[in-house]
């Protein structure tokens, strides 16, 4: 089997889970085998640390090492928002693979520049929207391609978390608009974007409104938004609801989605990840999406024994390196640069409904 | 005990839902006995036929003998749309107490008209708005009032249906703008409207899309919405989303209702009408509003025999009933004939920003 | 339409239930009217109240008035156990169709007694066990007798309720052997088993265990059994288990049912005794059983708009006025005498089998 | 930080399980490194492919070199039944710490013997009951230490699966007698026999039934058992009942659990093994065990996102290398030979009550 070397940028909660998700496919079948080469952060105690624990050959403090590490094929660029942009276009312009979190860039201008820098090299690209790798999401793509809720007329979604009202957290560099670049829609707005432009099809409008619920200044005066709501309409004539908050007290991780189509319907609780409501008739079944022939399931234990959370990264993963080894693309079920940055333009035109009052489009070009 | 004379204007599902609660009335514990005096229809042998059924002493087909008739105290009004205006406003100023099912007028100006003249003559008047009335909601209320939920911040409410997704529904005047007005919107939407005045405040802005799915002429040109989306700015900063639709395949009678505060959250579903589901930490706790203390509770059976929709008419009865005694008021329980008219200036705020693409605002005056 | 005149035999809580439903069968499609003849109970002041409230034409003190009573052509017998066998049988034989609550008699040999000498007289009679005109349990028989579950393989049946627990209860009469005959076991036991007849076959077999939680003397010796539980097999090789209880503690009226067979399941629960969970492959679908062609729905509300538990007894007296007219049977959709006397004989079998500790055959004789 | 060889014998299923959190436990902080060392099986293709996939340095077909390599500390057996008794015992006379999967033996007695000589040995042993190691079963043991549901009256376990009912696997190994020992009853029955032992206390006495439904001769002639139902009496007066099957359609991995105590109420399903339903007043609570301070918490993620299956097996071999490392020990929270031997001791008593007809206590010897 071939082999791959893959290199690390940043090493806290993201690093941890690509980690676990890298060891892991070591053990699955697929046709490239990633080698941990080089793990790069800033605390040199901290990566080195990082590096014994991950199993990651060396640390260095510096990313551009990874950069000019010639056994590094792929770069997983972690890093906090404002490390996006430069590393990742360096990375793709000396022939690595790349893979970035989410969201892309800082603003729709920087993504939209980091998908064409990054686009025009060739490389494989992949923004990191791992909610398209759960069994369920990929199910429910499957449902819909195979046109099995008829024509689409409604779709909800929405990012419910409640960890914003504990009083502690306050102070945390998410609220910062300096260093988080928005709050709520980009942190937690943008993967129920991606997940409707991957399901649904393309927003073309929205009307909105943003707040900021802490004794802050207000959006824009150095404080992120906590939460928004949005009206949309997507391509086709859906209608939408789209909202985002960390304030939804009793909701823990509530990525939340709805589909009504003419023949049928889909729901969805990341809480309960291995379940798909379909509705193919007039109600709900409820799918336990763990059967061999489901999406992934190859991978893993027999039907009932449910996957976790960090087990999408492991789909995530083993789809880039599938895709770099040739054997398929990135493209439609993984996230590319383009639909990272085109979650980007949807958040946009969010925030600019929300000042301006008015309905905004969101621009297609 | 006292009695009092009612009159019935109308004989269909609602007509029938009023009959059932007040038989079901005179077995229970409320200060005024409820006499059937009499009962209004366009169709003789219909509404001699409903007369024998419910109990009725006779029937007639012109609803001025109901407003002639001194026997009569209350008037139910449960005719078509285009006839709440004139005989409500007819009884009342003959002193007769009123009821009128929603929505009260045909547009926001006809509500407030009704609103003003039946005010201006002193007897009690409620827009039957029922779910109220159901126990679960009624809860809520007490909870919301004794601040178990701390600040709002967020409120979800949407009405889902899926009967227009049937073919055979199309021609219905349900869907016809003469007959009906609107379509989700006044049906199904003023309800959630209501809902959302009732727990948690007054709506100041909305930015609303509608849509008509089926192949006929839009909005105002012949057909009605079928469903409408927004994004809601309640008093106090609340972030909302608003929405009602009849084309929710998966979903039946799904009036869904979600309350975020600082101290906890509450969530509803009318198709499980018993259940409260009730975070005051973390987690939401499934209540189930049958116990001996719950609301309207001290009518019915041992706890988890549940209640069923109808019910919820021998409540909102029993409440006005109890107001014309003098031992309660209409409000601020039961929905007053200006509730009935601020429910349709938030429904008429909403077709305004459907068509101008703005954030509009509720009206106060 | 024709008319039946009724009289009826107590007061209480199952009083108040038959009354309401008399009442509502009055505005609904039978084929015979109940007509309210009178009611008897000892204490004069409480049964005349009850006469004025349920709307019977007169009270007596003596039930022998209403056997002598011509009007009345049916008696529902709902007094305390110890007054089911003589008034059930002497209306019978006066020649009026006769109705009588669970438990039939206070043991298998009464409950024998009590439906030989009634069969004998060719009236019409019935045992009120009421869960098997829930919409979702009578679903469930059409879904079983068309075979869609395939061949039955197992039934787990338990009535879960928690009242016990209340220290302020113990003093009740339920707990009492001399009032009550036995606790759990004839209270909510007989009801688990009627539909384990009903819905899968004859028990033929228990291994059982009954435990009294409260200090008090053990069963027999006073003091009535608080839970029991059986492992139980039925006709044709069925495993079931067999509990009830009213010390658990979460459940309010816990009555559950899940029957898996060779191509599908069923699952209920009467906390949510709208909704029947269908698995026909490999997974449950909930089946709101409230659409137009569901059984019972012809009387009631549009799909979605859910009944009670109280609307039980509507369908059950429906039920046996049709059949009273001729125009249908009590058996196999009601349960005769028969089935209520089979009831207590799979009752007596638990309760010896907790006695001997041995697996106890059910006399089919 | 010191680390400890480990030897695997056998490759499957519980292989793959055990080699995932391996590599797993390398990311973590437990206080001994788990170093692959050998890994044994009868196919050296087979073997030497699992070896270079999991990681292993080297792979052996006869286990004998196993417990010869003296850099092995930890044995894991996870070979077929017939596999247990004598690799174990030798690795614990060697002086290794050993891991065997469930059940321990073919029979009681097996299993007496082997827990027996390997405690003699002193080295650490555990029982791989890995339902233990879920979030959500240890928070509730921690619930019921702490006496938050009082005194325990109720317990209800049973594992329903589902894939016995498609006739393609009836030819599987898992239903002959001869290779499996016997059927549910081992395979699912003593998981829900363990964690009514960890939970609520000892057994004393079942009442039971088996059946085999496929056409193949009965329970002791060839075929193994596919259900069993069982009253259950526990230490202290607790009523129970007990199932197991393979033939619960509707049900995938369905292990479901509830105790009910005097103050309160737990109840689990393994399909939503994330979640623990809490009733502490009245009603249950949906505790999603993903908070910082619950049990295994510290290895993962954010609240809300959730485990799997797979991950129990992380938590159990970081239990067992820390007992290893001196810092803990195995019992109570992992199981030991000891309560492995005392599940089949309750197996072997349901055999037997199933054949006599009897209550029949379970020996405490």
């Amino acid at each position: 089997m071939q082999a791959i070397g893959v290199g690390m940028l940043g090493y806290g909660f993201m690093g941890k889970a690509h980690a676990h998700a890298l060891s892991t496919l070591r053990q699955l079948d697929v046709p490239l085998r990633p080698e941990l080469v080089a793990i790069a952060g800033r605390d040199e105690a901290a990566v080195a640390e990082a590096a014994w624990r991950y199993g990651f050959e060396r640390h260095v403090t510096d990313w551009r090492e990874l950069i000019a590490d010639e056994r590094i094929g792929l770069l997983e660029n972690l890093g906090p928002n404002a490390l996006h942009r430069e590393p990742t276009i360096a990375a793709a312009e000396a022939g690595k693979h790349v893979l970035c979190e989410k969201p892309l860039g800082r603003d729709a201008a920087e993504s939209r520049e980091i998908f064409e820098r990054v686009a025009a090299t060739g490389v494989q690209h992949m923004c990191a929207f791992n909610y398209r790798f759960m069994p369920a999401i990929r199910l429910a793509r499957e449902l819909l391609e195979a046109g099995e809720l008829g024509e689409i007329h409604h779709v909800r979604a929405r990012y419910l978390q409640s960890w914003g009202t504990d009083a502690s957290a306050h102070g945390a560099w998410r609220f910062d608009a300096e260093q988080a670049g928005s709050g709520a829609l980009g942190d937690l707005g943008t993967h129920v974007i991606d997940l409707v432009r991957y399901l649904v099809g393309e927003p073309v409008a929205v009307s909105a409104l943003t707040r900021t619920f802490r004794d802050a200044p207000g959006l824009g005066e150095g404080g992120v938004d906590d939460a928004f709501a949005a009206a949309l309409e997507v391509e086709g004539g859906i209608v939408g609801t789209l909202e985002a908050t960390r304030w939804a007290t009793g909701r823990i991780n509530g990525l939340q989605l709805e589909i009504n189509g003419s023949r049928g319907a889909l729901a969805f609780d990341v809480e309960r990840l291995n379940e798909l409501q379909v509705a193919r008739g007039r109600f709900f079944e409820r799918v336990l999406v763990t059967e061999p022939e489901h999406p992934f399931m190859e991978h893993w234990w027999p039907p009932g024994h449910i996957v976790g959370w960090g087990d999408s990264f492991v789909h995530e993963l083993g789809h880039l390196l599938t895709a770099i080894a040739g054997e398929g693309t990135v493209a439609p079920h993984g996230a590319t640069f383009e639909d990272g940055w085109r979650a980007d333009e949807v958040a946009a035109a969010i925030a600019r409904s929300a000042r301006s009052g008015r309905r905004e489009d969101v621009p297609r070009g």
